[in-house]
């Protein structure tokens, strides 16, 4: 089901719909008034506006299918396949203007992530992937992605949101993961998992993910050949507290680190 | 001198050739080796190869023009007009695959900036000023950069490189202002600026800036409407730190806090 050639065009419509739903939102003229003082949010318009758009996508082509989304709630999660959809994951880069937020399509079939895009339309990005094969598509051209391999914390680039997101035993295993990197990067959300995938950077160490942050970016990941996992070494599937690396070696280095 | 449209279109010609000598370097084959364990550079191959081309522009072109760059020194400095170069600002950005980092190309007359751009050749960003105005094109179009309005910093979006920077009483007195904003993120360097000439954001607050990290953003800033100073409210053509805002008002707001 994972490598249905049907469902990975379908995957492009989708994202093809949600793009063209968030760009007028995307530093838009209502852009600058200051959402505090105004009252304004082009990010909830544009989540609201893309997640409507991909709903009647799937509804339409695949009636029996189930959907869980940010904005509009779930349905079907009995079913078979189940979309697991965040039109704007990185809300904090949209509301500043940078083009590292991205449009998070994922499916899961029979409880597992099998398929899954990161589109980012400002750049006309694309990081997609089932499981087994992952690819990019952008505006330097198309290519397969593939990890790099990265043995040791020592050598590695590693990612998280902010720090500030940690707190009390996870802030501490957090920083013995983070003292002992090469370098150490804030932001970017799920497009840092992309550049993991890409084979730019080697490592992501998140806390208080939502399913809809992770499921999609999972395919994309293994398919490229790396891990994802929580912090114990099960699925991430669920969210929660997460290690994505494109080094197995790696990934045991950093959840013997965080479990130490 | 600095409203003089060949220089104007001349700086266009310096952002090409610049981004035609980064772009194999950026995301490349090579790039999936870890620098640490490979000893490839992919930062320092793009910027030497950038730097040359720019200084080779400038010779041919304007022979009596002094430059100022970090990989190569300078030339005639004390020539009434200056360029100040930095090829990828945001090194950090650029090893790691993400599209925020930018050629930095200033202009200084008479010692003070009087034309600036920052050239993102990924997306095809260009965020130019020349003090009295300033100018964007971008793959959604061409149109005048003009800051928001934002009058206190519990509206304001803030941007600083990494917290980690600030040392001693400066990280005293950056604290002091990042505990009253709206909103903070990490990272972006150059690229933040030109979010503030865009109107998308309100501030950057930084320390330890070289010239050719700002010279060429003031011009930018100024001309959206902006302002740039160094802690003191005075000059920040020579680095160091630097406060940029969309809006006198927090401006001013910021300096009292960090002066408090």
């Amino acid at each position: 089901m994972t490598t249905d050639s049907n469902l990975i065009g379908f995957l492009d419509r989708l994202a093809d719909s949600a793009g063209a739903a968030i760009m007028p939102h995307f530093r838009a003229a209502g852009f600058v008034e200051n959402k505090a003082a105004s009252g304004f949010d082009p990010v909830t318009a544009g989540d609201r506006a893309a997640e409507q758009a991909l709903r009647s996508l799937i509804n339409e082509n695949y009636p029996d299918h189930g959907i869980m989304g940010e904005e509009f709630g779930n349905e079907n999660l009995d079913a078979e396949n189940v979309w697991v959809l965040d039109p704007i994951d990185g809300t904090r880069a949209f509301i500043s203007g940078l083009p590292v937020w991205g449009t998070l399509i994922g499916l899961m079939t029979d409880g597992k992530p099998s398929l899954g895009m990161m589109a980012q339309p400002f750049t006309g990005e694309r990081y997609a992937g089932n499981g087994e094969r992952a690819w990019y598509r952008g505006p330097d051209g198309a290519r397969a992605l593939s990890t790099r391999p990265c043995e040791t914390l020592a050598d590695a680039i590693l990612f998280t949101t902010t720090p500030a997101l940690f707190k009390g035993d996870d802030r501490v295993a957090y920083e013995r993961v983070e003292s002992q990197v090469r370098l150490v990067r804030y932001g970017c959300d799920c497009y840092a998992y992309c550049m993991v995938a890409a084979g730019y950077i080697d490592a992501v160490v998140e806390v208080g993910l939502h399913p809809y942050d992770i499921v999609a970016l999972i395919p994309v990941i293994e398919g490229a050949g790396g891990r994802v996992t929580n912090w114990e070494g099960g699925s991430a599937a669920a969210g929660g507290r997460v290690v994505a690396t494109g080094d197995a070696r790696l990934h045991e280095q950093i959840l013997a680190t965080l479990n130490a």
